[in-house]
């Protein structure tokens, strides 16, 4: 599932001076910056479709056999399936539309090759996307080249991209986390550079108006509850009660969406 | 996985008359029938151990490789993984082991073939059962023999003898339902019979001073709200609003026990 990830990086599709031919996903006038800070408008109760958009944490065991809206098996086992569960059980008449489309192993490079089917196509009125804990941690493990500057560039791109193809859509981005003590978390090798990918999502999040969803800060604070084998424990992951404390905080962010 | 049922709803293991040597589950004492009214103990904030005991309600395709407590695989992508998450999420302090054991078609007198192993070793301090559609169903379906008295009956019995082996266990009991308008439900079949299993449970869970959960209620209320293909399609199987609708009706039963 790693392999050759570094090969793929080093195309440059998401370059802003290349997007256009290099996404190659059928959108004209990629390079115009949209303004990102346009007022959300209220959800229509005639469609909600929320796409979730991630790596590992947000797919979390999806079926891929499973494509569709709002079932047990296409949402996975993590957040995603705990935020539609308590969206629909709550709000029956609006009408919902969930979908999953976190991929294990994504990195922001990987979101935009499948960008056009995981996401545009699907026309959501919310777009959540949580990545950015492999753009950093493959560093580490799979030889991975990229730099919190390619993560904040590659990401700005599609957030623009996304813009074009969708002017209306709601953002809610969440922080990449890593979890104190997780068994994957080597402080030495992971600090201080994690932190600037952590910054990095949040300046987007600000200038793209999006929804922010301050991950780390949450599962800092459960802390003082719980261990990190409770939440988190290999840091990266979470644990059933880590997906819930993800879920709230997505809903909170979702209910601040103007 | 359904054959043979009737073959073993004749053995008579479940009759109170016969229940100590016809269950084979290593319990002296059985025939004695406990008050079932004695005052509940307070939860212990060193043991937390809750066994969700069903059918497929229950079991909702968790991982059979997966017998743990407290993990998404073990617990399935039903109503007990909703409660577990918002369970340890809410209150990381109350050392939760949250084990599903419901196996899918299930009727009473199979909960008794297994319940040595996948209830009382488990020693649980909150035992949830939610069984009967299947001792309906299957008379329609699989040629089952069992009658409402049967079921009745087998789940007093198991319930007389769940107290035995465990004096100080908390019950919580759901009814049995069947979601007007789904697939598999044929008025004309399942009226007025199934109404039997659903008084049936709703007595024994006052006889057992049992928290009740009114899980038909919930769910014809529900249709007033959206139609049953968003609730439960087949009227048997929750969709995910339903699973959570069924978490929640849950927790208040939970947080009525004494």
């Amino acid at each position: 599932m790693k392999k050759n990830l570094y090969t793929l990086h080093r195309r440059d599709f998401l370059k802003q001076s290349a997007v256009g031919a290099g996404l190659g996903i059928g959108l004209p006038n990629l390079f115009a910056v949209q303004s990102a800070a346009q007022h959300l408008p209220q959800l229509s109760d005639d469609s909600n479709v929320i796409v979730f958009q991630g790596d590992s944490i947000t797919d979390a065991g999806r079926s891929r056999e499973h494509q569709e809206a709002n079932s047990s098996r296409s949402l996975g086992r993590g957040y995603a399936g705990l935020i539609a569960a308590q969206l629909m059980g709550e709000q029956p008449a609006k009408n919902w539309q969930c979908y999953n489309r976190g991929i294990s192993g994504n990195k922001v490079f990987q979101l935009a090759e499948r960008w056009q089917a995981d996401c545009l196509d699907l026309k959501p009125d919310v777009l959540s996307i949580l990545i950015g804990v492999n753009d950093f941690w493959h560093t580490l493990t799979n030889n991975y080249k990229g730099t919190p500057d390619t993560y904040e560039q590659d990401l700005r791109t599609l957030l623009n991209l996304t813009k074009q193809a969708l002017p209306d859509v709601k953002l809610i981005i969440g922080e990449p986390f890593a979890v104190a003590g997780g068994s994957a978390i080597d402080d030495s090798a992971w600090y201080p550079t994690f932190n600037r990918y952590r910054a990095a999502a949040k300046n987007i999040a600000r200038d793209f108006d999006a929804a922010w969803i301050p991950y780390q800060t949450l599962f800092d604070e459960a802390l003082s509850e719980a261990p990190v084998e409770y939440w988190c424990p290999d840091g990266v992951h979470p644990a059933i009660p880590g997906s819930y404390l993800m879920a709230q905080g997505w809903l909170d962010a979702f209910n601040s969406l103007k």
